[in-house]
């Protein structure tokens, strides 16, 4: 039982460190999820509990790792980025994208029932992750404004071609004819034409994906303040998000929130990037529904 | 929305391709899982079903990716190793160990309540992993044999040790400091005169971890041979195990599995490689306990 | 003579692609110089003959490599920078690293005559070279600051070093003795109270290490402007050096160059960080060439 | 002048150790050498002053990194291959890369004179490099397959095509005609038919290229063994040259080199992979010295 006899097959572990300096981006992404969504009975073209449990799961991770300054999600996927001076696992990548990835697998699971009731979780769902750099802020905006316009593209049309087959019977494959060749001011007119939607009053979950950041946020009884993760449902792609909230880019210690209701006037409160769910009185508090929040809340 | 403007950012991410005609070993590790363990109320020195549940989540791992040969598991960490040859994913490292590091996490929370039966998850736990390469069957063996001495030094002195706490009352630190500078036979000697206990006949999964290849089973009703993940109690330091199964270096198709009761009489059995369980009657099935095997045998 | 039977040992070769948007940092150094030096008496403790063919090697690489935008040297080594958008090689380190560093090589052998006049090369010499990235503007310049303090530390040591032993007789030990745990206020005042030598007037060239940059400048006989790589032998850790040249980080077109004589009085130009062997007369071509490079140092 | 605060951009050095256990081969290649040998008047289609050189880099290169267990080249290119298991700069690929390439780079200025006469050096040459891992023997024998391959097809090629131009006053772009889609037979015959040239009996240094190994050789004048780096121009491909020199990849101690002329009858000779230099008297030492090639040349 020799172990050090052994040992020397240590010394093929190669290190994989992520250069200084540098935004660390993760993506997970679910892996064969179509069909993930098909056997659970997701619904088309959005399911807002999936999206909900997403979120969860993302939450739990930033619980986690205080490193992470944004998660963003949308379908299938969650990008979490860890500030660029992280020294967390010695900025491993295998240690960074792991630890990450595992734990939004296993909260996925943990929190199924939570999101998605009496409907039995069939099987453990897969996900794939990979790590990227970008070296300054900008190659990281552009990295988030990436996967937001993807959001925007991709759910332009699943909302068009769900109505086609959902509301107007079409097969799949007829959809897809319908919808070849069109640009997005032709599905925006098709939807608002024949299904009297206006894709700009769908809800911004799911035209802009969800945004995770952390705030400090007054806690009762005492209304002391704690580092709170929220989501908002804004656009990433201008600069007003990264003005409201420029401790992100900063490296600046957490801000304080201010929910818009509380002292601002409605008109201000349109422009603001504060999640829309919010005018409607869910708790200025952590998770992504109201339900989930409150949960979530007495748990941290 | 000019998505194309932002997709640049794609080029950032970098190829992690494995070099070729190298066994690409991935190693799973419980993350703060001494906590885990204490919350979750993990027998000591060694709790069946935590052990059983990473077995059935790392069966799982492999059911989805067949070009894993060989799993082994001990504590809290898996390891498993894919065919040398294997083009998964085109042997990109990240998706590699993603994949098998979520599933197995996902698994192992989905598959809580089959092993911990009332006692309830508290949170979802998180693995680390990583990846690495070995160039021959000589270094493969070697990275096994590490870990399986590995065992054997730990499991010895963990039955010492919770033996001198939990039957003769010391503190952890006076069992510690008994234990202190004593080697193998020192300990061997200690379970036997103070506790009875002839280290050599306790459970062979806890001396020597499990070991998860795939076989060739006869399956009811028509005795059908279809692939199995059958579980090994045994030693691979030495040449029998390889032996035994050459299809695993040798990169063969799957060999049979002749259970030893069947065709062997009592003297050959005790030098088999087979699981001691078999002898008392578990299914010679896919799983690692009588339960969970007949579950996950109907699944798949 | 199947060739295609053997070509897929192409694929292990393995993709080593620099992070986009960072600059590339290659940095050569003499292997065994100090032996290199004794067998070819280079004078110590700096000798100019062997610090301008360094920088005539490395003005060879550079004209090579437009994509190069700075070279910095010193003693035995020198680094270079790529502009941070460089596509060469499609930014592969490996043929980054490898062109540049048997460029450097081949030129150092291939100009030994034209500095070391009579002195026969004994040997080809070699170099190691790196790649290192710099993802930010200020991590650059870091860099630079840090080799050139590197330079301030070591001639102030070795000009008080060397002058014990030259000048004092002292034996190697002795001087190094005598030097042990002095600041560089007291090398200074050793200098000039022992040696009557104001360190602050040695040659810029030997305190401040040489630095190569690419500058328009008018060519005889019609005035006619064209890239010239130029040394300068001034501060680089400031931030004036920058100013002067904001083409460098700006990644801009070359700005056209003028020498500090033409059109600046006398007491300007002495804060100024023109290389001084100018002031005789603009060098016709490379202006690094051994006459040129003599004539500046004793301006300085 | 504080160093130390600029010291953090040592940290941005990323590791790039070799995985252990694994053949390391690094091929270096001449970049834009059809001009550089146009320029110098290399003689089509093989010029041996310009191979000998290589050769003779190559050789320098051997002598100063003993882990180095064989280099093979042809045309422009050489290859070295490290011992599976040399540690050589803790096996890290930058270092090994950097240095073998510029001591190649600066050996092939360094000795051009001595092959190339009175024919000037017109510009420093410039050669990329690449390091690549091979897990296996097997790997390894083919990628040296593949190269030696590579020069059979070439040399034929070649061959033909500067006979066509240079014996029957040809264009490049109608020898290139005539040669398009024939295959090695056809270019056999054509050798045969229209030129008397036995394509078999060319000189095996331009069919075979040149391999370079170091064997113990007898040294004058007490006859003391000596390890020398010694050529051979035979193949590679079969079994033979690694059954002759099982000590490069059972990794042993040297081998005596026993010249065939000594012990061997004629016919046998010429089955013998031996370089035919060697029957004229063994070389003094580095058996690629430009006199000793020479006299190899004219008798092979």
């Amino acid at each position: 039982m020799a172990k050090s006899k052994y040992e020397y097959v240590k010394n093929f572990e190669l290190d994989d460190t992520c250069l200084p300096n540098c935004w660390i981006v993760i993506r997970i992404d679910g892996r064969s999820f179509q069909r993930f969504a098909d056997i659970h009975g997701y619904v088309k073209p959005n399911d807002i509990r999936g999206l909900n449990l997403m979120s969860r799961a993302a939450t739990c991770v930033m619980d986690e790792f205080r490193d992470i300054c944004l998660g963003y999600g949308q379908s299938d996927e969650f990008t979490f980025v860890f500030r660029k001076d992280t020294n967390l696992f010695n900025r491993r990548a295998s240690k960074l994208m792991s630890t990450v990835n595992s734990l939004f697998a296993s909260s996925f699971v943990f929190n199924w029932n939570s999101y998605f009731g009496p409907i039995r979780l069939q099987y453990p769902p897969c996900f794939d992750a990979r790590v990227v750099l970008y070296p300054t802020d900008k190659n990281l905006r552009d990295y988030l404004s990436w996967r937001q316009a993807d959001v925007h593209i991709n759910n332009l049309y699943n909302t068009a071609f769900w109505s086609l087959v959902l509301k107007k019977g079409f097969t799949n494959a007829q959809a897809e004819e319908r919808l070849k060749g069109t640009v997005a001011s032709d599905k925006n007119e098709l939807l608002f034409s024949e299904f009297g939607l206006n894709y700009n009053n769908e809800p911004a979950v799911y035209r802009k994906g969800t945004i995770l950041i952390r705030k400090l946020c007054k806690q009762p009884p005492e209304g002391k303040l704690r580092p709170i993760i929220l989501p908002f449902f804004t656009d990433m792609i201008g600069d007003s998000f990264w003005k409201e909230h420029p401790e992100i880019l900063g490296l600046k210690s957490l801000a304080i929130y201010h929910p818009p209701s509380e002292d601002l006037p409605n008109e201000t409160n349109k422009k603001s990037s504060s999640p829309p769910g919010l005018k409607n009185g869910p708790p200025v508090t952590k998770s992504v529904s109201s339900e989930s929040v409150e949960k979530s809340d007495k748990d941290s």
